[in-house]
């Protein structure tokens, strides 16, 4: 049984990417206004600006900080690389501290040719390594299962039984996952993998969108939530039974949207989000 | 441990889609003339053909007839296209039986918004409705779990596990798997699952291809093993540890194969198919 709609934006999060041709201060001024409760900042938009400052003009309009995203991309074919990547994700968690945003989302990474067992190992052991920097940060990590379509460069991390498995080893309160109705929607053991991870405390974050047919693009092609064929509200029914009582994210990467009018497409966002969500 | 290379065709079998713009007896004879061991006939490529001549003539060729592509789609909203369904796969198996084909390959069919767990209800049935007529024909049916990318219109199998829970389920000697890597590669069970299935006398047919990066195309940008990321060598490894001995069949859809010149590219399979498969 689906959960009852949802009454009001208050628990709506909007990501910049989603709105990705506004400047980081249009997005915040216009989520604002559309009494959007929430934001995720992307790195891409934070570029060029003061973390903290941009954190203060968050706050000061009114809106949560949700998350940053993202960190991640752990595996590498060398030494080297993998350091590096641990140093950067170092810098994410400043990055997020400065911001004040209490999650990091994870794309954990993967190499093409590289073994996956390999990519999976060197995931787990890259987290481990930045763990400590994240609890001392009061940063926490979340790690994002990621569509098996981008097993090849983008997550070796691709159900949510993976990314548990890595809560489950590295247990820590640091450490949970962000789910992404997209990227899991097909898995036929996610209302029991939900349930699972919500009762170990590890459920940190909800991502929404919809899966087009035609999905014509492997990557910016995502709808809103109702244009395809997610069963999203249900998905939010037993995340919310799983104890989760967090912000509702949208998330969309979509040409078609991006080449539209961002004002509204907001508006459609609200709009959706009510209706299907 | 990765497996000897491959030293001849024998084993090896193409699949008429893969060289789309030839017609059957085009392909016939060029893959004969190539040295290629066996064919899996694409039913638009049958279209038009009796299936007994077709068959009369692949084997006069000297070719083994591996099996025929495809059958299933069985979910639907309602009944009556759910009956269609079964019927047409009884009109399919027929069609194998009388083409010599031992084999038919399910895509299982999915329906954007028609909820997973339903349309995987309505595949199981439908598959038990069809299995008599088959085992009467003496012609055997394997699932193809299909990339989870697929899981919005063309399948709602798409693990091992789920095929194998079809296997268990319904137990017959006419029903198997056929794995295919491009839909499997990712999945973190995929050696294990192998070996259960195998052990079950469940593995029936073995396709192979590549995932490229980045793929351009979710359903016609396919490589040839080799131009891509799956480790298809050791899944071979994998796939004949657990019993399995028939043949390997190369499944490419690809618009720019497609655009070329066929004959060249069915160099490129062979050559391929010995330095990667």
């Amino acid at each position: 049984m689906n959960p009852s709609p949802i009454s009001d934006l208050s628990r709506l999060c909007v990501h910049t990417i989603t709105t990705k041709p506004w400047l980081l201060e249009q997005a915040i001024d216009n989520y604002a206004a559309a009494g959007v409760g929430g934001i995720t900042v992307w790195r891409q938009a934070l570029a060029g600006h003061s973390p903290s400052a941009a954190g203060e003009r968050i706050r000061g309009a009114g809106l949560s900080i949700v998350s940053l995203c993202r960190g991640g991309f752990f595996p590498a074919r060398d030494e080297a690389s993998r350091q590096g990547a641990i140093d950067e994700n170092r810098r994410v968690i400043d990055e997020a501290a400065a911001l004040g945003a209490p999650l990091i989302v994870l794309v954990c990474g993967a190499v093409p040719g590289l073994p996956l067992s390999q990519a999976r190992r060197q995931i787990a052991d890259g987290i481990a390594a930045v763990l400590p920097h994240a609890a001392a940060s009061r940063v926490k990590l979340a790690i994002e299962p990621l569509h098996p379509m981008y097993a090849d460069d983008r997550s070796a991390i691709n159900t949510m039984s993976q990314a548990a498995a890595i809560c489950a080893e590295l247990r820590s309160p640091w450490l949970g996952i962000a789910l992404d109705v997209y990227h899991v929607w097909w898995d036929p053991d996610l209302e029991s993998e939900i349930d699972r991870c919500g009762r170990a405390g590890w459920l940190s974050a909800f991502h929404v969108c919809d899966w087009r047919t035609p999905t014509t693009d492997l990557l910016e092609d995502r709808g809103l939530p109702g244009e395809g064929c997610i069963p999203v509200r249900q998905i939010r029914g037993w995340v919310e039974r799983a104890g989760f009582d967090g912000f509702n994210e949208v998330e969309v990467f979509s040409k078609t949207r991006w080449a539209g009018d961002q004002a509204q497409f907001l508006r459609d966002i609200t709009n959706w989000y009510l209706q299907h969500v």
